[in-house]
């Protein structure tokens, strides 16, 4: 594959996704204004299309099959979100997803790629290789592996949300000093720096990773890609337990301001506070930026800051141990 | 009071609140458009500053006070949302709120009258007049008592709320076949019923209630405002138990196309759906429309259909028991 992600990407696959995927809105809640003494401004990608920023990278990429691609079918692995999305997409473009994933993923995540008739295949976490499985599969059926992050495609796909945050901020008349935005694979955050770069180069772009899924602030701060041998236990932000960057996202986000990190506890505490002051069902994975401005990382008094919700797919019994205080972060 | 509810008081209340009341986002769900087989816009006002629409009329008359009144404070009666709204709108213009709230009242909505500063007076819902120990308070002190709708401009305010739906719904090339909102008082669906006949005649708009608090179904097929002997039980929807329609409302409200009704349990199915596929907070009494269509009370195929979700303000505790199921209603 010859394309290299690009903002020319980023705006021709706003074109690809338009009517298919959600323009979701940009929300600001004068309680969490108050509250920091700044401008927040929420993307709220929780009301994208399956759940998760996910869904506009796998159209992107998925909607491109010539008509031969799809009667083979498509395969990914992924923690959940990227599954859900990449099954739903399929489903539109009519062809067929395997969808490899850990056996311990969430139910609602699991739920969501079968409802989307995606056909579902387990592994284990600590001793298969989700990339061989999905190779094996691809090469086996002949179907295109889609990747989580490390496509072109997908990483403009996800850019869009970056070109609509601009879009949106300048509708309201925001002229936006800081955006944050949690990493795992990267594929996020780096279509979000293409399109800050070319749109709105002074905004700092900030990433996000929970304190023990750490790889992209280690590898930024190490100049090279490290695999990073994460802990034996998971995270409640199971969609960000990657162990290293992307290979192509990661050259794109040495652009990052800095990368910041959070406790499970206080991911946890965003979370109830979305639904608390927000209203909003978001995921410990998807609430870590609105986590670290919560927790003080970073500085938000006088400033505008976009923040990306970046997906709202968690188990109801966890939402309910995190909302009522049992959650032992 | 010599000011009567207008279309023009909505546009006057409009440019009243603007850059106090949250401009919510009209939200369009692709998997609720599938399940329903039409185009569903979903008014959020969940999002709304204090979390329910009744900012937009608080806001639109307490603004309006003068200096001098200003010194005597607001008194107000409210199940909680209108509570939370005065507080909110008082502390917003320098002035003292005193709250005459149902001992049962949701621990979430005292919480917010306090948050915001207003000082809570409990009273008995089945033994004490709200309206009276609401007017002994006024007179006592000299504060001007904020009906919930009974009052031109807290009607006005709330219109605004339809105002938004018809631009926002004409910006995504919506043409509003129906409009579904909850009625109690009915406040907000008058003032709806307002911008509607003004910008979008040909909207059918439908009340939906509580069946166990169905005062304005009943009083339509009456032709009189009727005091209903609701029943002792309370119902979930706390938002909506009314027992009879407002004097200045009900007028309005014979524009209604019908009104429809919903039980506690469609009204929980209806917050958990919110939750798992909308990934939105609705307490039960604000979800009553989205119930209303979920329930197939409506016919929505091949139609545009505009709901208002009008408050997003709910327990934790009945929460986490509906979303997990455990709710027996």
């Amino acid at each position: 594959m010859t394309h290299t992600a690009s903002f020319d990407g980023v705006l021709d696959a706003a074109r690809q996704i338009a009517g298919a995927a959600v323009r979701t809105p940009l929300i600001e809640s004068p309680a969490l204004n108050e509250r920091l003494g700044g401008r927040v401004l929420l993307k709220a990608e929780t009301l994208q299309r399956a759940g998760a920023f996910k869904f506009r990278g796998a159209y992107n990429r998925i909607s491109r099959l010539t008509e031969e691609e799809k009667t083979r079918g498509v395969v990914a692995y992924s923690s959940g979100n990227h599954a859900q999305a990449v099954a739903a997409a399929a489903r539109m473009v009519g062809t067929s997803a395997v969808i490899v994933m850990p056996a311990d993923s969430p139910k609602v995540k699991v739920e969501g790629v079968i409802e989307f008739g995606g056909e579902v295949r387990f592994y284990d976490r600590y001793t298969e290789s989700r990339e061989a499985i999905g190779e094996e599969i691809a090469a086996t059926r002949g179907s295109v592996l889609v990747r989580p992050f490390d496509d072109p495609f997908v990483i403009e796909g996800q850019g869009t949300t970056g070109l609509e945050i601009v879009e949106q901020a300048g509708a309201v008349g925001a002229d936006l000093d800081q955006l944050l935005c949690g990493a795992s694979g990267g594929g996020l955050i780096a279509g979000i720096n293409l399109s800050m770069a070319a749109r709105s180069p002074s905004t700092r772009v900030i990433g996000v990773e929970p304190r023990e899924y750490n790889d992209t602030e280690l590898s930024l701060a190490a100049g090279e890609r490290l695999t990073y041998a994460p802990p034996q236990s998971p995270s409640i932000c199971d969609a960000l337990m990657s162990d290293r960057p992307g290979e192509l996202t990661f050259p794109i986000n040495r652009r990052l301001d800095r990368v910041v990190t959070v406790t499970d506890a206080e991911a946890a505490e965003a979370v109830r506070y979305a639904f608390r002051t927000l209203k909003l069902v978001v995921e410990p994975g998807g609430a870590v930026s609105l986590a670290a401005l919560l927790a003080g990382k970073v500085e938000t008094a006088g400033l505008t800051t976009a923040v990306v919700l970046s997906g709202g797919n968690i188990d109801l019994s966890l939402f309910a141990e995190i909302i009522e205080g049992r959650f032992a972060g």
